[in-house]
């Protein structure tokens, strides 16, 4: 027997309509190529949405086809992701930090119809468009006036695209499960791969971010969203936000730009603000330089990569709460954020910063388990770990035309290819990838913890740790060493002599080997396939 | 096209097992009839519930069917909750309060096939239970040692059947849009009609009663539900709390006594809580005559009937936010709540005052609209008021086992009874019930703004407006007065003199009659048609 409840669909068109009712006046500042601080409110924006969307609806498009955008943080990619994904279409969102030929293959991989893309991209597009024979128009984010000049076969002005459009649009009836937005991986292995987000799947995702222990978004809150629009919907801030009636502060192609974040939080009084922590490491280097203080902004969310403890000490001397949250491209991307329900005065100094390192609790709406090989369910007991799968409702079953992908070797679960450990309160830890865990007589050793353990040597300057073949133990680790200025002297004795009492005897590595440098991806990631193919002739000493 | 995300159903199974998972050492705290601190876990409590679920397994029931609870907000209420709802049946929460033979009306309309209550209720239900030869079994709440004699057939001790169940139970996998959870609305005319709630309703509500600006609910919060279990869910407390991770106290009989609750709050550290009017002034009442402090609570939620300002006055200078919420039974309960966006410094006191006392902004998910009698939309300006409509997904579409309710004029709305406001900022103020408003020249005047100006007046202790009918503007407002003990002597004259300069001249009553007292209901609402129905001979003076 159902209930008897209102069959109202969940739709990214409601978010829109809500803010601009409830929350109209609110505001939304852009740093733009043409304008250092754009300003508007949510009104101007669903006005200018409806307009945009009257125009497009022009083109003949079918429900479905996909609109790509390159495109910074601001309020025209904010305009195009409503107006593309309410009117039907999918906004897909491509990371310009690609590799030209990636970004060609997703847009013919996608079927885009129309690019929108900002003008500091133009270089970068003019190169790949012959290459994407079924894009029908490439719309330049900027006004008439500054229109540039390009190669590209028909370029379209966007703001005279919007100035086409009536103010007023009848936005259609959508199914909830509707695609709306589409992001590809940046995988480090094969081509990128398209995760295809329905409208369910992101307004549900938005409800669980403004839960207070996840990001907390309230109509007091100012946000400065400086995790890219172009990479998992920034987040979910473009919805979030809307949805709480707070202030949005939207960095444009400064987000890398310590000084303009600077004077952004304190010109315009921002409270929370996420990003990836390189972000804030170049926020705090302007700090410490210039002496400004940051005294609005209550909290960070750090994402993306393993946040360091520096980062978040500096940010308690400013006064800021900074929280560590996990997700991937595949879920939305939020999976847990660590809201520490423990205090330092309780646990003391040392377990408080083992513990607010970790990748945080589950949101309520992710489930989380560890599996060994044979996938057994593991205790959380914050010391067995195993590989992380996940499930949910913003959670991607498989990838945009790739049915057979792998994704899901357990029906109903995602396998995250980390490996993790979860203690009983549910904090979860990332120790491994799945595909770098050194598996040693059928047990399992965390490359990284042994690796952080190194690096800790005074004398090393960069390590890894790989698994290697051994006849007994199927699995030795090999460490990589490479010294530093004052370790020319360090031999292979005193660097595995300098793990005793540090791990588990048995995690010791079983040998060591000095390089001059270590393999590295073009983002400064180690890159351990390179490293495991260099080292497979080699053979542990007897 | 779909998007490509995992097809997870939204039910409450999932809060239960994100709980017990990631919360399970969080406290659930209760005082019922036999133990003044019943204390335990999340864990403990979810175990139980399979244990429970695992007994009443065995009474042969069929997808659907109710259970029904008459009971205080505990832990074996919470525990019948998730067992009765999770195992595919519908828990329909009796509210003891109602008379005896609409208890017996429900009981039987709703085809309940198990009754569980506590033993307070027992005189009631032995009252009624000759009438509802439906019931199969009587389930005490209570111990072996403790169940009382009673009269009932198929008597049930709670403990021996939770006993009786094995601790492993393994949960259907529902359809999210089940019934999960039934309450019948305590209508002033006709018999109670019957809300079905949804596992997808319900569980988008809680989502979205932990927004910041509704409830707020965190892991750090301590939260006493001093609002009914068996009235709309509590408000969805007993959702949203397993969802946060937030510790739990249940007040059990003791809703309406000041002094249990403050020591609840004050030994159990409550940081939330959310109650009526009533329960409030009998917690202010009881910290003023004893001096106590209540210096853990943040805020408490004020709802159900208006609040008076002072109630929030009082609370300010007890260091706590009061934030007024509105609902109604057949929403879930939440359609605004007043966190207000507007500080006492920005707007001064008189504004902010004004302000606070309004129902608040609809949360998202919830739309409303106010209508004039053709269907026609008020603008939100805050002063235009309508007829308040409302739609989202925890919004009742019509009344269980009764299809041809008039619930739902319009298509896709419903009509909430209520006349309100809405300001640019969505701030919504009720100023009336529909049915007495009162309908002017075919303008509206809202009888409640007139009343309030009357009872301002110091020799008036009650006041009522009624629309009575007019051969020129077909109504106009007759003012019906109680003096008080200093008002012998008030006179018509001075009684309408003093409406001048107050409101507006139109909506000055057109008469006014004195009497010795008006009629009241038993919960002492004013009974409007009982005064109507005593002036319908009554004849303005020309």
């Amino acid at each position: 027997m159902n209930g008897l409840m209102m069959d109202v669909p969940l739709t990214i068109t409601s978010i829109m309509q809500h803010a601009e009712k409830v929350n109209g006046d609110v505001e939304i500042v852009s740093v733009t190529g043409d304008n250092p601080r754009h300003r508007y409110t949510y009104r101007d924006a669903f006005r200018r949405t409806r307009q945009l969307a009257n125009a497009i609806a022009g083109w003949g498009l079918a429900s479905g086809d996909r609109i790509a955008t390159l495109a910074w943080n601001d309020y025209r990619h904010f305009e195009t992701y409503y107006a593309s994904a309410c009117s039907g279409y999918v906004c897909h969102t491509i990371n310009p930090r690609l590799f030209p030929e990636q970004v060609a293959y997703i847009i013919n991989h996608a079927e885009d119809q129309y690019v929108f893309l900002d003008p500091d991209f133009l270089p970068l597009v003019e190169g790949v468009a012959a290459e994407c024979p079924g894009v029908k128009g490439w719309v330049i984010l900027t006004t008439e006036e500054r229109m540039p000049q390009t190669s590209l076969p028909n370029a379209i002005c966007y703001e005279s695209l919007v100035a086409s459009g009536g103010e007023t649009f009848v936005w259609p009836q959508l199914d909830e499960n509707a695609a709306c937005a589409l992001c590809y991986t940046s995988g480090t292995t094969g081509n990128p791969k398209g995760v295809l987000y329905s409208h369910r799947s992101t307004m549900l995702h938005a409800y669980a971010t403004m839960m207070p222990d996840a990001l907390g978004l309230s109509s007091r809150d100012v946000v400065l969203p400086i995790v890219p629009m172009f990479h998992v919907n920034a987040w979910g801030n473009p919805y979030a936000c809307p949805m709480a009636g707070a202030k949005i502060v939207f960095p444009g192609s400064k987000m890398g730009d310590g000084a303009t974040l600077a004077a952004l939080i304190n010109e315009e009084g921002v409270t929370l603000s996420a990003g990836v922590p390189t972000v804030w490491l170049g926020l705090l280097a302007h700090l410490k330089q210039s002496g400004e203080r940051v005294e609005s902004l209550q909290r960070i969310i750090v994402g993306g990569a393993a946040c360091p403890l520096s980062v978040m000490e500096d940010f308690d001397r400013y006064g800021v709460e900074s929280r560590v949250g996990w997700g991937m491209t595949e879920m939305s991307p939020l999976g847990s954020v660590n809201a520490s329900t423990a205090s330092r005065e309780e646990v003391g100094e040392e377990k408080f910063a083992k513990l607010r390192l970790k990748a945080g609790r589950p949101i309520f709406g992710v489930e989380m388990k560890i599996v060994d090989d044979e996938g057994g369910e593991q205790p959380w007991d914050g010391v067995a770990f195993g590989s992380l799968k996940v499930r949910g409702p913003w959670v991607c079953s498989s990838y945009f035309k790739l049915d057979g992908s792998d994704a899901h070797a357990e029906e109903g679960w995602f396998e995250t290819g980390d490996v993790a450990t979860i203690d009983p309160d549910g904090y979860m830890a990332i120790t491994d990838r799945t595909k770098d865990v050194i598996k040693s007589g059928g047990e399992w050793i965390s490359s990284i913890d042994v690796e952080n353990v190194a690096t800790d040597h005074p004398k090393v300057a960069e390590a890894a740790v790989i698994g290697h073949f051994h006849p007994k133990w199927s699995e030795r680790p090999l460490l990589v060493v490479v010294r530093n200025a004052d370790g020319e002297d360090l031999t292979a004795e005193e660097m595995l002599a300098w793990f005793d009492g540090k791990i588990a005897k048995w995690w010791t590595p079983e040998a060591v080997e000095f390089v001059e440098e270590l393999p590295h991806t073009a983002t400064g990631k180690l890159q351990k396939v390179a490293l495991r193919e260099k080292f497979k002739d080699y053979a542990f000493p007897q």
